[in-house]
């Protein structure tokens, strides 16, 4: 599978200057602070989608360092919930580039600081399209994924796309 | 198809007293502010998910007088750009309860207010759960559909759930 | 006393195309988040009034399609406390229109969502001007008033205009 | 009618401990930024009216040291426009004080830090009630106006206070 | 030694038109709010540390009538917590004008005012530049020191700018 | 050098479980919104801050599993204006343990997501507090410096420790 994913990776290298899945990553931490908290203490789900969409929008930006703009965002599910004092840690990845577009991936962790336990909260798949200063969309960079865990979320970011093409019919 | 929606909803009347769609709808207007944006001035769709969410738990928590934690939202699609100074309106509705879980549907329109002109931002369908004071999911009213369009919505709200229970296995 | 006011509605129809008061209504939802409340968990009259103000400046902006600026605030009385995690409902409508200015009359709604109990906390009027690009006053459309309650506020605007006059002499 | 105005105010002192006006004077700077102000770049009412509550309610709060919670905001003229990055000035004093309640007087100016200029944007009169931990009104402090000034305010308190109630009627 | 301040001041009127210190002096109230507090419900060291920035920045504007950057701020100590509910009042001056840079101090209070207890929680000293539209320095006008607390500030301002500029070797 | 830093911290370990600077290091990403900045659009010096204690923060407060309040802060300088739409990126470690105060230092750097131009802006050196409950400070386990920069941070943080307690003399 590694080949088959090398083959297009080159495919794609033509023309534009190709970056790495490290260049644009991102890492953001922030506080539940008391406001964004329901009446039992718990962070608002919107809050939780809203940082999501900051850290992933940096990432893209970042790669095609264009104004990206968010474009879709795949289901989302909140697995525990997250309390009032406790860090939150955001890391966004672009996933893969479809021209003008990009997946970009973030994972979540919750973090109790006085205890140091540490949850997954969150992963969470979204579309940015990379526009110029007259909103026209307009192509990004490759990206060429080199861990194993980048490349296999580069299939699956593939995947996910026909998915979402498919809802879209 | 109006018989059968009809029947499960007798079967799901009994035992808690049921609502009516219309007892728990929320209208949200927000105005698009200079902080919400990106620099090309429009709406970030963090800030849109926020107010999504905002407006999907009041209708939720109102329908069962809890609180109601946000359990997962479908796929967003973002349909055009929304700008700087236009307002946001957000209309909720729970469109089917599950024992302790509901779904809200949330129209979104966007509206500039120079020209009067009106569009479809959004449409978002999210699923909460009730809990009580120990965090426990508790049963929620069923509810009644009445209108066409209401019936509609609680007929694709037990497909899409049907979707979201495949997509977890 | 209708006729009187049909006979009023008529001439200023003239020359500007008039609206419906119903198509400039705004409803807006809020919850009480604890940054915006005191010690005893109560929300402050400045954020109500913040509030107040952006309903209102939305319902007259969409009636004019302009900026509008607020002019003047008439005495406001805070009936009842609302508590942190309550929803505030705000309804503004356009009273009345003179000229460059329209009264904007706001109904404000705070609700227990977990009791259901909802309370009447505050009407209040505001006056709006329309103003362009260059800050200068420009003529609103006419508004109509349909119902038995849109007629009876169109009279009292009126008299309130009157009232607001003699203040300032 | 300084006379009568030392009468009164020695009838209220018996009992509870006077203060003076300058005792519980709060003055305060904010900066109008680009989130407060409209698409022409002039501050909300809303938000200026926001600023006049928290001045007002310190002011209050400090003469009676209890919570004290806004009851009524007498009517408000906005004079001029306040242009983003200029400051805003608010002096607010208790001019009198009614058993629980009193009146604090909030005057506001606005100022161009780059040219100097300040102007007089709006004089508010707002009425505040102390409560204590059950919500219950409590005597406050007799307020002891000292300069020509105070004792000017002194006596338009009452006067206004007098309108009030007849509006309530 | 007022002397030689004396002369030193003489010296810095030539050209531009001298200021006094309270020309330029600002009065800052704000109230600790849930959101500015951590888990205990004290003040963050970073909120008392951004309001310093606003009270400071909006006196040297006023001085130099430009707008004016932080360049540095001196170390700062905490000396106590300050809980939420409790007012906070910063007082800033001017204590000397070094061609395009200002030296500002700011002192701040907290204030319980249940119980009326005032405690010195900070000094602080902060150096801003005046720019221009362009972002280059600005010549400022230089101040003119009156009480001797203000002539002692001016003194002691040359000391800690020697310090400074040390540090920076 | 290393030497003397390795038995110091041999000593330091008996007792409380030690700790490496990589189990607390923080990072954290924002993006310069229209309100964090002035009238030339750039950000803030009391917003740096304030991003500056929050990352320190959760730095000291991972380390020591407690909650930590600001106790200094040592001089500033900023280097760069950082613009609208920029993103800032703050990485906070522990620099040493004494007792039960904690040396955080914070790097920051701004980037131009649309050129991809990196600058430093800052480097801070904050001094943190562990506390229980009732406020009184508590021992914080010590920390192991591994690499050569962590061992060399960790022998300056003495030499400004021994700088503060002379400021205070």
């Amino acid at each position: 599978m590694k080949e088959s994913a090398g083959k297009r990776i080159q495919h794609r290298l033509s023309g534009r200057k190709a970056k790495h899945v490290r260049d644009s990553q991102v890492e953001m931490t922030e506080i539940v602070l008391p406001n964004d908290t329901n009446a039992l203490g718990t962070l608002h789900g919107g809050k939780l989608m809203s940082w999501l969409d900051i850290a992933a929008s940096i990432a893209a930006s970042r790669h095609c360092n264009r104004v990206a703009v968010t474009a879709s965002v795949d289901e989302l599910n909140f697995l525990h919930p997250i309390y009032v004092g406790e860090a939150v840690i955001l890391r966004a990845s672009v996933n893969r580039v479809f021209r003008t577009s990009m997946e970009v991936g973030v994972k979540v962790m919750s973090e109790n600081l006085l205890t140091g336990e540490v949850k997954h909260a969150n992963s969470a798949y979204l579309t940015f399209v990379a526009i110029d200063r007259k909103r026209r969309p307009v192509l990004c960079p490759p990206i060429i994924p080199q861990t194993a865990e980048e490349i296999r979320r580069y299939e699956e970011a593939l995947r996910r796309r026909q998915l979402r093409l498919q809802h879209k019919v």
